[in-house]
């Protein structure tokens, strides 16, 4: 039976790489389905590319194909890969970190390398540029036609050799919660963490109760409020800030109605560090 | 049989969250048609996505199920509904005044409420906030895959219920015709007024004949001026604008291959009045 | 069998004028297959809507159908028309020069003018502005889904009747290649120049080898450098200017990992002059 291709790039969508490499899938199968998680990946942003996989990749059914293509190294000695993750999703994509999240969060079950002398575009040996089209989605979409099975897109290989960017955990302390802003929610300014709700709670912060933010960078101090631990953003007045729980299952932090990231000038990455803990009870409450 | 399954939201297409819709509507079927209206309403403009939902419905099969989801009361009481249009498309929204222009210029034949505890996606009780991909997108898809018919999203309610926008009507008063500017075409900056052609016709004016124009907001005046009602752009010069009669049956105001909008600074909403009347001859004609 | 129905306007996705255009095609057959080339060619800008073609026809099987709507003169006499490539695919568009690469680079094997009186969404006389959705997308999907065959598109028309744009060829003369800037990876700020690899590759100049290059415009010099040939972005530091080989296998110049274009302030069209010769060897080599 298809399976459903799904597209990931930083190509954009304004000139016809994308739509080339639609053309080779549906050369390979008239009959897929493809459709695409999002070609706006900021140029070269493997960590955001991995990023958008690990907030997709499980509310699709086993056997689906994702093609991410970013990479900065194309034309250079890293390896292709394709790997199906514990649930029975494939992903196919240069081998520079683009798999962090899946690997830490979902769990690679197999990895293969692609061997380029047979999964390759026939006669496209020219082109030392396109591997999205050639390799990738060629690839992808024999893979989701059933044209190919896994085992033939390449010689398996150590899942622990599957490359990772570097990622700090986040860490609970004398009652004190901290992590990173690993991303934001693009169009809305909200924070994402990489605090789990399950840690979070062990603050002994309820729905309705009172938390204090703390975000800082390598910098200085940039927000330290008290806001609320809220289900949604109807619990609070248009305006105001919130923690709430994001769709990974992580903590993350808005301004209802507004963009807390643009609101305060934060950034993502390494750097930015957020602190949460149970806000101390105030007399006027 | 499959019906088509169309998705608007505003969350953009930047990160993942379109994508999981698709990936939660492929699971309940991999055999749906799935399409975009559009992910860049701007954020929390219910006003625009109903105007976007009237802008397409009647072009699409009766059956065709159409999820909407801009939604600023995500988790408070308001009601998630479905709706059949008199032409038989289905579509599926919190009730928050996203169905004003289609309850008034196609009709709703009948309304549901969704009843959240069977219609939602298993396992996807800790989100208050993704009500896009576990109730709309999920219910879509089972609706248009034909897994629940319209009877068991959820019990009907009176139609007269469901949520509208304040609208203002134009009208016909001593030879002017008055409405308000609903709506820019986005990219082409046109103004997508509320007179419907009819009504535009009483006053006389023929293609070719010529149109005073006034356009003003609660604050001044902002365009006076006399164009020519035409069938198309190609009947005026590069840089003339001009009067004619947009996809909705309605009148419009352009600059041929220019921005009208931009050029005036004309914004939409009821304080932005427009008032047209057959132009007085004047000598040189 | 059902072809691929492909679409390319300069509407934007912002409204639902691409999304009326869907609907139109799977009201002629639900069952098609439908996907964007892209919907942000600037608007008007026929030059852009010809070259995004170009990039992307031959990756598509034949038989595939393109539906491309960049049409400052629609409601003018221009004619509406449908091509079939030599290769096998269909185009449908305004005969207004957006086919003028595919014409010189592709070929066309048959030219036939759509007969609009009878290719026309049924009760859509009323509309002089909406050909996207009425008659191209209406005609493009009854080709595609088989309902009629290309020759029901109405009368043939002379190959060589095809309108172009004007295009300057690039030259070899005196071991240096000429050419112009023809357009921007978009996203990438890489130009893409009209100097075909063979005609390059008569300089001399092997991978790795090194290229003098120089950009005009009308008014004066605004790069004059030396640059790698290389395979691959890879092949040069992160910063580095690069000369490689583009997808349409015509020499482009980029900056790796930044933009060429935005870095020098360069443009398109046939004022924009680029020369390309193998560089004098230098001392220090």
């Amino acid at each position: 039976m298809l399976k459903p291709l799904i597209l990931q790039t930083d190509f954009g969508t304004a000139d016809g790489a994308v739509s080339a490499m639609y053309g080779v899938a549906y050369s390979v199968c008239p009959e897929l389905r493809i459709s695409d998680l999002t070609h706006d990946i900021p140029q070269y942003n493997i960590w955001e590319a991995s990023y958008r996989l690990i907030q997709t990749v499980n509310y699709w059914p086993a056997g689906s194909v994702f093609v991410s293509v970013v990479d900065p190294g194309v034309g250079s000695t890293r390896r292709s890969i394709a790997v199906k993750t514990v649930e029975g999703q494939y992903i196919i994509t240069p081998d520079n970190g683009t798999l962090t999240h899946v690997k830490r969060m979902c769990g690679i079950a197999e990895a293969r390398e692609i061997d380029e002398t047979v999964n390759r575009l026939p006669n496209s040996g020219e082109s030392y540029t396109f591997h999205g089209r050639d390799i990738y989605a060629y690839t992808g979409a024999r893979l989701a036609a059933g044209v190919i099975d896994f085992e033939q897109i390449g010689p398996e290989i150590e899942v622990s050799s599957v490359i990772e960017l570097p990622v700090v955990d986040a860490v609970l302390k004398e009652e004190k919660v901290s992590g990173t802003i690993d991303v934001l929610d693009v169009r809305f300014g909200s924070l994402w963490t990489n605090i789990p709700r399950e840690l979070f709670l062990k603050t002994g912060v309820k729905h309705g109760g009172r938390v204090e933010i703390t975000i800082e960078n390598s910098t200085r101090t940039l927000y330290k409020n008290i806001l609320v631990y809220a289900k949604s953003f109807a619990d609070v007045y248009v305006g105001e800030p919130l923690v709430y729980v994001n769709s990974l299952d992580n903590m993350a932090v808005a301004i209802n109605q507004g963009s807390f990231a643009r609101a305060y000038n934060i950034g993502t990455g390494t750097s930015w560090k957020i602190t949460m803990r149970k806000a101390p009870r105030v007399i006027y409450e």
